[in-house]
Parts: structure tokens; sequence; C-alpha cells
């Protein structure tokens, strides 16, 4: 580990490396020869001598106007950190913080160590590290520019289905740090809130995780714990995306920013077990082996909520999740990026798995709130998920490499 | 993800695939052309329609005279699983629940789903998981056969340096699940968490994590959480491996056996922050950087115990961890495959990091114990670890295709 970060072997066995190595600590690209079930003997071309790993040298970018982590496709781990600003922690005292922690977060993703990283080694690779920040409603209340606030960042209406905890739940700041290796995660997290302590106390960390590196192809639509396809009708990236999530215009506190809901959400294993398959079907209005709507047979088919069965029932629920979620219109949809938790069973052997669910779009009460109502009014999936935890962040515009986060808003 | 479980496409960013596909389920090896740092302007080749997923298809043996998940090079995610008997779980008990659970993991580790696995479809990429059963001095004293039982394998002395929880210490029965992928290791954990719930209630759970797959190239030493380079000095495979490891001969509930250690210590990143780097790598002996004895300049070269200093003490401190935990006979070495954790950090903001400490020999009193005497009598390092958990394991044989693991001692 000394020296080229960047330049790297892959040759886990059967994903032996050979190919081009660019100089330097940059990589131009390689060829690597991938075996599988069967090992070795499948029949890869012999390593090369100078070979690369892609993984841990991918590097997202953190400046930009807009900040990093949102529209970037989902990293396989995360650490949800939320603070609660220390009493007398005011706008220039925010200011300190933000210039440090971007300092932290524009270093650490590109792959070099923090300013005074105490564990520098652990700085290298970055595997495609992002540090997104969220302000909570009492951020802009301790820095006195509530009128800055996005008028939807506030706490969610109480809601039917609810069992909140308090630690779980709310947050001054939150840091969301995601990458594909979850070493670099937890340096990551160890540097910002270790520089975080002089201006905040962390509330809750909240730690998650996806498909790991390679496991799966990219765009691939994932599956939650209850082995579902969850993603599927997420906006596209491009113009889809662009229209859900990103706030277009308005002063330069808002323009360019999104908002981000985080909800804990325990998913009962224990009684979802209990269903046939059939059932579990009718819930969501998709197939489990392929996420087809059960009016079709391809995952991304247009679902036909007006079909009627033999019975003369609609063929996709009514009350099905499909059904109460559903929005045609861009600039109504949310941005889904949940993670898997899975935290230790009880001694009886029961399940502790959810959802963290993270959703973006440009505005809470006008896209994500009528869709959480719809659900929380009526969804059958409700019978095996409870919100243990909400919190709503303003995910405030990037910065260029001269800047810092929430500059904007505090400067 | 239907059918062709060993059949996926790596097209993540800048990891794109192409090249021969194999038919059917079994990859034969398919060119992935890996670009880096620069992102896919960095000339990779063009994208082929046909794409192979290397690491979610990948699959390590299940049957054998030996367990896998011991010389097996390590994953990326671990759980280990510990369990107590429930009352009357006697021998008849314990062969049925470990012919259900053999057979669970015999499936999961090929990519198959458990019999009336619920969640079938979280069953098909082993991103090679493997699943090792350990047994407690108890699971031999509910049998009825503690004559089968390794002498070693009992409870450690009490150590000074100890400060046990319960919580993470002792089980009758261990499975320790292993995969390059965090999702694949939470179902495997779920399906046999299950079927243990009548013969047994989960007793701890710890979850651990290393790099993950293709992060960095395959036996680079990795990281800990203090940065160090922790494996250096491990057996290396083959000869050196297996005497340290397995047992050679005996009974046939022994040969081919080995042993496992359980430790899980905290390591104090408060205090370990506030040192400099000379003092970190005096307490253990080694650079931070190139993981080099302090006598040398490769990770590894030979440490020099006798060279001595401008100050007239020894180069290597006589206290440091390496001094104390080294050991050059095959015979008395012990094979680390150790996990990082990290919890919740403190609202104060403290970490809480530490390493699942897991070693493997074929004789704990004999290889684990003098190290562990040597290190607790005094080793520099203890000023910033503590142990909080123990448990100690017997791993019996492997078992062939059509037997189960513990046949051996249970049959
Ligand atoms: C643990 C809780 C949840 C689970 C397991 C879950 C699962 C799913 C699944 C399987 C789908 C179908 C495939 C897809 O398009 O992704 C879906 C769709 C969707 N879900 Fe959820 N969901 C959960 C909570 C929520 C919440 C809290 C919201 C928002 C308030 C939400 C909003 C949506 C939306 C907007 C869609 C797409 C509907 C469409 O337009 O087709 N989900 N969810
Ligand atoms: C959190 C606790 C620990 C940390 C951070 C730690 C770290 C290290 C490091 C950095 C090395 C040098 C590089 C290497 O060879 O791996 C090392 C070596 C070693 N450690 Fe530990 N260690 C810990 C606990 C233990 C324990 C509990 C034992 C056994 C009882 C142990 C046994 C060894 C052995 C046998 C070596 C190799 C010594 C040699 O022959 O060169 N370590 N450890």
């Amino acid at each position: 580990m000394t020296g080229q970060p960047g330049v790297r072997a892959v040759s886990r066995r059967g994903l032996l490396a050979g190919g081009a190595l660019a100089a330097g600590g940059a990589l131009a690209g390689g060829a690597v020869v991938v075996a599988g079930r069967d090992g070795p003997t499948g029949g890869p071309t012999a390593p090369q001598p100078s070979p690369v790993a892609a993984v841990g040298g991918m590097v997202e970018p953190f400046h930009g106007p807009r900040q990093a982590g949102v529209a970037t496709e989902p990293q396989a781990h995360a650490a949800f950190v939320a603070f609660t600003l220390r009493p007398g922690t005011d706008r220039a005292a925010l200011g300190r913080l933000l210039r440090l922690l971007s300092d932290d977060a524009a270093r650490l993703t590109q792959g070099r160590p923090a300013l005074a990283d105490t564990e520098a080694e652990l700085g290298l690779l970055p595997a495609r590290l992002t540090v997104t920040f969220g302000f909570g409603p009492g951020l802009y209340r301790a820095a006195g520019v509530d009128d800055r606030r996005p008028a939807s960042v506030a706490d969610l209406p109480a809601l039917r289905i609810d069992r909140l905890q308090p630690a779980w739940s709310g947050g001054d700041l939150l840091v969301q740090i995601c990458a594909d290796d979850a070493v670099t995660v937890a340096h990551a997290q160890r540097v910002l809130v270790k520089d975080s302590r002089p201006f905040a106390t962390v509330r809750w960390v909240q730690q998650g995780f996806r498909r790991s590196p390679g496991v799966e192809p990219a765009g691939h639509t994932q599956r939650n714990l209850f082995g579902q396809l969850d993603g599927t009708a997420n906006p596209r990236p491009g113009v889809a995306l662009d229209t859900a999530v990103w706030v277009p215009d308005g002063p330069d506190w808002l323009r360019d920013s999104t908002t981000l809901v985080v909800r804990r959400i325990s998913m009962n294993l224990e009684t979802w077990d209990l269903l046939g398959r059939t059932d579990r079907e009718l819930a969501v209005g998709r197939r489990l082996d392929t996420g087809a709507p059960l009016t079709g047979t391809g995952e991304h088919d247009e679902p036909d909520f007006a079909a009627v069965g033999d019975d003369g029932l609609t063929v996709i629920p009514d009350f099905s999740h499909l059904t109460r979620a559903r929005v045609t219109d861009d600039r109504l949809k949310i941005l889904r990026r949940p993670y898997n938790y899975d935290g230790v069973p009880s001694p009886q052997g029961h399940a502790d798995s959810g959802l963290i669910f993270a959703s973006y779009q440009a505005d809470v009460t006008a896209q994500f709130l009528p869709i959480q109502r719809r659900l929380a009014d009526r969804d059958l999936l409700n019978e095996w998920t409870t919100p243990i935890g909400s919190a709503v962040f303003a995910v405030p515009p990037g910065c260029p490499p001269d800047g810092w986060i929430g500059q904007q808003v505090l400067g």
C-alpha cells in the first residue's frame, strides 16, 4: 500500500488481472479476466505482471454545482450520521464546521487522507466514496437563517402507521457517507465525526448495505431483504431524475439543491415468511422473480391497473404498494436510494431487518408526502412494515474547489 | 435475476464487461475491462452484449474432508452467530439440527436456495459464501460425547487484560458465515437462524467486514481500523498453514478438524489517535506505511530483534506486539482470520471500533494460549486494546455430499 493508491492488482481467485496499465496514479484501463463457478480451470488467460484493482481506486467528483451521493449510482455501503448541534453552534461556528467537513470530504473522496488524518493509510482507497451533507430544520434556526430553509424541510406530519423512536429520528445535520467498501466508510465516518465533536453530538447512525461491487451488473435492480426487486420504477438518470430531484431555479441556496427523507422501516420477516408467494406478489403488485407487474412479463412492462381477472377483481390489487405508490408525472416522482439494514436477531431468532429508506426529491411536500400519505392510508405492505425512524433534511447545492458545502446558506 | 445466477454483467461505471461467455450456469471466463480514477474516458474497450458479473457467481466448495471458511481467503463480510442449545437438545436432536443446517449450507454456498427458502431469490448469488460450524464445550456435554471434545476446547483461563461481557462470550454452537456480499450473508444468516430455532436460541451475533472484493489485490495484507497492516506474519497457504491449522491424525472426529478462538477486542481510537506515528510504530514493532519491521524496509523482511539503536535499546521494543506475539515454529503458529467491527459512536463521538479476532489452530492450548499469555502479560498494544468477548469452538471435519457436518462427532 505504498505510493500508488490507484494502481493495484485484482487477482482474487478466479479474478485474474492483466492488461494495460497507465503510468502514475491514474488508471487508463486494463483487462481483467474472469473465471467463475468452476474456478480458474475454466480457461482465463494467463495473469499479467502488472495488474489493476479496479474498485478501490474509483473516484466520484466532490466539487460541482450539485452534491454527489444523490444521483450517484448507489454504492455498496452507507452510513447515515445525524448530529445535534451543541448549544452555541451559531452561524459563524457552522461556517467553520462545514469548511472543515467539506475539506475532509474533498480529500477523502479523491483518495487523499484528511488534514491531520490519524489513520492516513486508510484514506487512500476511495472506492467511489461520496459524502453528502443535509441540513435539518434546527440548523437553519441555530444559524438564524430560517428564511433560507426550503419550506418543505420540517418534521413530517404524524402518520398512523408510525411507531417512531426518538433514537432514529430528527437531526440538525446529516452526513451521508457512501462507498463501495466498508473500511473506507468506517474511516470517513471516524474523520467526520471527530471533526464535528466541538460543534455537535452524534444523534444517530444508521449503517446499511446493498450488493458488493461486481456482484451484480450496474443498473440491475437490487433486492431488499424481503427478496423483492426494489427500485424498478425509479426515475432514470437524465431528464426524469433531474426533474424529480433538483430545484431548477430560485436564490443560490435553493438552485441545484434537493431534499432528503430518511425513514427507518422495520420489515417483519417473521410474518412475511408465513405468507405464500401469491400473497406476497399481490401485496406489491409485482412478481417476486422477475419484478414484472402482475399484468406483464418483464420488469419494466407498464402495469395495467384496469385489467380484471376471472374473479372480477383487478389483477393488480387496488391497495397494492404499486398501485398506491404509483406516480407518472416526473415532477412528482421521488428518487429512492435505500439501503438494507440487518441488526442482531433476538434470542428467539427473530430478525431485526429492514430498510433505511432514503428518498431524494426537489420538494418533500409536493412529491414525497402525497405518496407517503396514500401509503399510510392504505397499502397492503403496511401489514409487514413499520416506520421506526424519520428525519428530513435540505441538501444544499454543491460547491466549487475553493468553496464549502453550505456557503450559499450560511455565507 | 432469472435462471442464470452464474452469468451476470459487470458494467458498473468504469468496470465495463465484455468477452466470452460460457453457456449455462457456469462461467468459463470473460474479459472485464477496467477504467479507473479518471472514469470511463480512460479508454476501456467497448462493452459487449453479454457481460459477466464475476463476484456474485463465485463459489467455494462446501463438501470435502475439511470445512471451508478456514483456509479460504477471507471474504469481505462475516457474521459470527453463536447459539445456546435449548434444554432437551440431545444427541439425536443435534443430529437433526446439523443435518438441516448442513443441507442449507450445501445449497446456499453453491448458489441454490435452501429447501423451503422463503426468500429463494436471495439464494442465487453466493459470492464465495462459506458456512463453517464450530462446537462449544456445551454441545459435547448436551450430546453426551464429552470424550470426543478436543481437550483444548474449553473456556480460556482468566486473563488480567480481559473485560469480558457475557453478551459477547461463550456459545454451544457457532456458525461463521462469510461471503463477498453483505446481502448474501444476511440471507444465509436468516435461513440458518430460522432453522435453528426449535433447537437453540441466539446467544450473540458479531458482524464484521474487510475490504470489498476488487478493492485490493488478493493476497495483499489488509489494514485494521488502527490503520495497521494486519496479517503479515500469518502462515502462508500450503504446508505452513496446514501444519498450524489442521489436526493431522487421530480418530475420525479429530482428523482434519481444527479449533477456533473468537475474541471481540475493542480498539480505543480515542487514545490511539493521540499517539504520534513513532509511538504507534514502536507499539507494534512495524511501520504503519509499509508494515516493515522497524529493522527492515519491506513488509516481509525478517525482523531483527537483536538490533540495537543509538540509544542502546533494541530497535524493536522488547514489549512490542511483534516481539511478544512472535512464533517461528509452524507447529506453534495460529492462523488469524479477523474482521473489523464498527458500531455506533457515542453521543460524544467516541468510536465503537475493534476487531473480531478469529484465530484457527490445531490446538488452543499448545498454540493460541502461549501467545495470548505472553501478550496478556506484557504487550505495549494492551494500552489501546481490550478484550470484551471470548469463545472457543472445535471445528469438526468436513463431510462428503451425502453427509453432514458433525457426523463423526454425533453419528
Ligand atoms: C420497507 C418499506 C418498503 C418496501 C419493502 C418497499 C418495496 C417496494 C417495491 C418492491 C416496489 C416495486 C418495485 C419498484 O418500483 O421499486 C416499490 C415501489 C415503490 N415504492 Fe416502495 N417500499 C417501501 C416503502 C416505501 C415508502 C415509504 C415509499 C414512499 C413514501 C415508497 C415509494 C415507492 C414508490 C414511489 C414506488 C414506485 C411506484 C411506481 O411508480 O411504480 N415505498 N416499493
Ligand atoms: C485488537 C487487537 C490486535 C491488533 C490490533 C493486532 C495487530 C497486529 C499487527 C498490526 C501485527 C503485525 C502484522 C502481522 O503480522 O499481522 C500483529 C501480529 C501478530 N498478532 Fe496481533 N493484534 C491484535 C491481537 C492479537 C491477539 C489477541 C493475538 C493472539 C493471542 C495476536 C497474535 C498475533 C501474532 C501471532 C502476530 C504475528 C507475530 C509474528 O510472528 O510476526 N494478535 N498483530
